[in-house]
């Protein structure tokens, strides 16, 4: 389906606010008012985790203070000049932060002797001779870096401006500031302009330092973009890179990200033009964005959907500043706090230490709702979706994501209804997530690696269906980011039967793809088990290819393998196959039943398979001649078919205990999974197991439709179901 | 160097005392004495971890006496009626203990009818059907489990023996206690006379038995051998079984199993004979064995020299046992606690009531003192040894460990001269360990899987060199179990040069090998770096093949790899080569230096090397048709010469959090290893690392001599130094 742009919605809600005349500035004015300047100083003292992060910043900006200023000539990307740069940044914020609280005019001198070297050298500065690509920066090899700084050194002239004289602020405003605005938002303006985090990154600082220096033409730039007409600027990104439901076009590792200079301008605006409500905009959509990120993660750790690194987590101080001023801004909520205990970080700032005070306020924080929940995606919520199974709770939870959401910009896969599951606090089907080691110079420089492309992005890197070897879209960006995949239903009331299912009809033309996952509790089985049928239809015959990438040590399966144990090779040529070693491969006789063990579960995949179904192990690293990726196992069915329908059930059962040398329950407690039926009606699966148990699971394949009733007839037996999908256990 | 065996000390120590008259004996007196039951009853609710433990039990014993008791004829190994009968065993011996607390009848009357149903099933039995090799069990399929039983039953009808009428005394000895006791010590007399763990498993209950019975001869069977005559039995297994620094001959892994009977018959011994002052043998011994097991851990886990799990840690119950009868027998040393602490457990006895108390009462325990140790092998201390160097604390520990013991049994693996290394509260360098699966059904019921021989016990898979592809004694266990290596020096005095030396003429014939291993600190580097110095020399050309295994991701090498992307095959065909993958090979050019990153930091090895040093990457994994192994990767230099030095220097550096995006020092701080000098005399080697650091490390290459000069001439440079080893740092 057509991506819809989103308009409409941005333009009505059009109006041209009058920045605050600069003579009626009270400085500072961007994120500390001098309420909560005074707020601090009485604070301080009974808020620990608020005192920790302020003794942290005095000991830093001591060292600074004792340091001789360096403010050298710019010549690498990320080494000794660049992160010279950018420490002078954050030190000038937080000296600009103590000297406020503190009044110790040291800290001004501080950012003034910086300020001086920086008012000489930026007028010098042109092309930066590290930058590659089409928009090199200046102080730093890419722009982004700049405007970075630029949102920390506004933050430090706001907090010294009053204590300098008229002359000081012309030479700043002249050689570093406003050069720099134009730097970002003329010369730059494709990036300033962009519907992106990147653009995010631009407009912030530049509406920053526009309020400082009270100057309405870069606030409304900022705002409605460089032609100051809605097209573009921040309201515009607010308005489009997330969905109603707060879910980031990115995926949550970008979320986490752009969140920053979306809650840091939010606060900017609110001290500034509290008229503009920008914390109300779109029924409180900054504040879904943030609950919606931190629906998005397991044990901590964002899911890695998406180009996302795995070590990327709610610990990021990233999400540690939008947590504070979300809890700051919409009512503190005490649901909030118990995520900032484990952060065991606040923000240096009035947000901070109303977290820290909550915190230190509330021994016994209420946690985080953790639930199973659907987040749609695209500005109007119809460009597919989201969706998370949970279930149980600390180390005995399971969790299911079903992605089916839009493509995700210049970081999405192709991986149309892919499926990551976490169980025990880590990591069992994973998602492979990027191919790259951040800010490791031995890696190609921290960059995405090549085989991000080669490999990470590729459909056969998921847990997802590979049509006839080849990925999603054919690999192309173009279409790819102009479709989505669409949701079916999503019914996680039942908390022994939750379930969600969508389709996808885009990403291979002539094969129409419904993948549907549930979370079935039994009372006969310890945990909860992960039923999944990914049904395709098709006219023409095709090679179907269904992989697992599990994470654990290999058991047991019950098909006999030829294992290449002498000889190997990739199994295929392109989009990905290149790096994936065959291991070793056999043929189906009927439900296939394969058994690994992770942590201290063993987990079986009992899946529906005959005699025609091919079954591969592989692992990822053929073709990587740098020894770029991790080398993780999947087990995959092959099946040649026109429509198939592959369906699984996946159980962890009974337990290990290395160091106790106790085991039990290594067998599955499932024994078949049967596809009885497939057709336009709906589709029905078996699972059955031990102690009698026979699970019937009847999905309707058409139209979301809670009252519609179903029948399918199959030899003797009839299946009829009411509504989406029904699930009869016996 | 031949194995010295030791029956002097033994026989000198002869003498045979005189078990207690029958009718002088009180019961209980096992585990439990009179007195420790009235210290237990009034200890009971002040010492929190001992109370968890008791009503732990009482659960447990609660639910056994609400079910119907079973006594199933046995016919599985590891199946229903095996778990049944290891079950009743320790119900019977929790009851037999609650009783003696409590006083409550019920106890009694739940062990009376188990015994009663013994005694009816085990004069009925023969060789237990599914009993494999030449020592088939009765009640377990092996002999051993019966033995543990036995251990159990024991102390159950201990502590009810005075509420037994003379006539089921009677009735339990004749139809169980004694036929058992005739199965274990005559039937399989060859396993109660080995000196070895089993052999230990197999007196210990005798002894037992024999004390509750009053029956003498037992007794002296257990103490002295089946011939009573002190070739064999409990005490011979305590004086041979260890070095006099407290090494177990088979490693911290079986030392950990080895203990639970040596201690638990020790406590027995003590309270029937204390004339034997068994606590006090050899200079107490069983005090410095626990000691050695604790220092012989990482982390918490034994460091898994020959077959060993990995999983396996002081916090396993059989260590808890041990270490809390150390605690009780020898003064109470508060050191302990701090272990105890961490273990979290007791043992249900006087000994653990004394640990719990003991924690109790001592809310700061002084940190057990981890420490630079080097543990001499063999009953004389004359059989090589195994050397640990130590730095640092907590997470920032590290650890080199050097195994040239003997053999080590059964369980041996053929790796002389073996590097193991640790880092991070994790493995850097690991030992492979064992190839098995404790108790796993799917892998080979559980036992060691056939890979264990072909592959963990074989020289390639350890940190050490193995010479023509051929394992140490060429992998013949005969001639392996008759041989040691030696130790050259061992010297931790100097925190910041701490440094061990050892020599193996045994293993390669024709092939002399010193490796020399050093933790050397400098103010210029942040972590302490670990140095290699293995010298080999031989008239005859060989090829020599020095492997690092390492845990974590390859980052980069300086030498120009040919990466067999597409195809790959196995480096060998047998003593374990035939289970590499070569991944990568390359040709040196002069000085080798490989990164890789491992938790937060980065690792370089820096490896002196020429044109003829050939460097390989490869990987377990295969010849592996049932997926047993892991698939770790390995670093490894290969030289063909008559003689040569490989000489390494491994530096930890940098640091690295993908949570922050934060990352520094990825470059390692060293330069080159060079190998300056090789002569009879000595060895000397130069480390060059940035901020001009120069170390010349300087080592003796003949005996051991504190005070002896030395001094050799290398062109225009002379190195002279005093005694074994000397550094010389610029």
């Amino acid at each position: 389906m057509k991506k819809i742009f989103f308009l409409a919605l941005v333009l009505s809600a059009f109006v041209y606010p009058s920045v605050a005349a600069t003579n009626a500035i009270q400085h500072p004015c961007l994120m500390l008012t001098p309420g909560e300047v005074a707020k601090i100083k009485s604070g301080l003292g009974h808020a620990p985790l608020f005192d920790a992060a302020f003794s942290e910043a005095k000991i830093q900006v001591e060292k600074a203070l004792a340091a001789t200023p360096e403010v050298p000539v710019p010549f690498d990307a990320s080494g000794v000049t660049s992160q010279r740069h950018e420490k002078n940044g954050s030190e000038m914020q937080l000296a600009g932060f103590l000297f406020q609280i503190t009044g110790d005019k040291r800290y001004v001198g501080f950012i003034k002797g910086l300020l001086d070297r920086y008012a000489e050298l930026y007028p010098t500065l042109g092309k930066h001779p590290a930058s590659k690509g089409i928009t090199p920066g200046r102080l730093f090899w890419q722009p982004l870096n700049e405007c970075v700084w630029l949102s920390r050194v506004s933050q430090a002239y706001d907090c010294i401006y009053d204590s300098l004289t008229p002359e000081e602020r012309a030479r700043y405003e002249k050689n570093i500031f406003r050069p720099m605005v134009k730097f970002i938002s003329e010369d730059c303006k494709r990036e300033f302009d962009k519907i992106h985090n990147h653009g995010t990154w631009a407009v912030t600082p530049v509406g920053m330092i526009g309020y400082v220096m009270g100057d309405e033409t870069m606030v409304r730039q900022a705002l409605y973009g460089s032609k100051m007409d809605g097209s573009a600027g921040y309201l515009r990104q607010l308005d489009e890179l997330f969905s109603p439901d707060g879910y980031y076009c990115e995926g949550p590792y970008y979320s986490r990200y752009a969140l920053i200079p979306f809650y840091l301008f939010a606060t900017v605006i609110q001290n500034n033009q509290p008229e503009l409500k920008i914390f109300e905009r779109r029924d409180e959509l900054l504040r879904k964005a943030l609950y919606a990120l931190i629906q998005q993660t397991y044990n901590g750790a964002y899911f890695p959907i998406n180009d996302a690194m795995k070590e990327m987590s709610f610990y990021n101080l990233g999400t540690v500043f939008a947590l504070d001023h979300a809890y700051s801004q919409y009512g503190q909520d005490a649901h909030l706090l118990s995520i900032a205990r484990l952060q065991d970080h606040v923000s240096l700032d009035a947000a901070g230490l109303a977290v820290a005070q909550g915190l230190a306020a509330t021994p016994e924080t209420p946690a985080f709702p953790f639930a199973s929940a659907e987040f749609t995606d695209g500005p109007l919520g119809t460009g597919g979706g989201l969706g998370i199974l949970r279930s149980g709770t600390g180390s005995n939870d399971s969790a299911a994501v079903m992605k089916y959401t839009s493509f995700g910009m210049d970081h999405g896969h192709y991986d149309k209804l892919a499926l990551l599951y976490y169980n025990q606090g880590r990591e069992i089907l994973p998602d492979y997530g990027s191919a790259r080691f951040v800010n490791i110079e031995q890696k190609f420089g921290g960059r995405y690696l090549k085989e991000n492309d080669t490999f990470a992005r590729q459909t056969i890197a998921h847990n997802t269906v590979t049509v006839d070897e080849r990925s999603d879209y054919r690999g192309k960006f173009a279409t790819a980011n102009t479709n989505h995949s669409d949701r079916q239903f999503f019914d996680a009331h039942d908390p022994d039967f939750q379930i969600m299912s969508a389709t996808d009809t885009s990403a291979v033309p002539g094969v129409a793809m419904q993948r549907t996952i549930a979370m079935i509790r039994d009372a006969r089985l310890e945990h909860p088990v992960v039923v999944d049928v990914f049904r395709l239809t098709s006219e023409k015959s095709h090679r179907y290819d269904y992989p697992f990438y599990f994470l654990g040590h290999f058991m047991d399966v019950n098909v006999n393998l030829t294992n290449y144990v002498s000889e190997r090779h990739p199994l295929g040529e392109k989009d990905g196959y290149q790096h994936l070693w065959l291991e070793a491969e056999g043929q189906a006789a009927g439900p296939v039943a394969f058994t690994w063990l992770s942590g201290g579960l063993y987990y079986t995949i009992t899946t529906a398979a005959d005699d025609s179904t091919k079954v591969l192990f592989t692992r990822i690293g053929a073709n990587d001649p740098d020894f770029n990726l991790r080398n993780e196992p999947a087990f995959m069915l092959r099946q040649n078919a026109k429509s198939h329908v592959f369906a699984s059930a996946i159980e962890p059962h009974g337990r290990w205990d290395g160091m106790r040398e106790s085991t039990s329950g290594g067998e599955s407690n499932l024994r078949t999974v049967t596809v009885l039926a497939s057709t336009d009606e709906g589709t029905v699966v078996r699972v059955t197991g031990k102690k009698k148990l026979e699970w019937t699971l009847m999905i309707a394949n058409g139209a979301s439709d809670r009252t519609k009733k179903h029948s399918i007839k199959v030899g003797d037996e009839t299946f009829t179901w009411e509504g989406d999908a029904s699930l009869v256990k016996k």
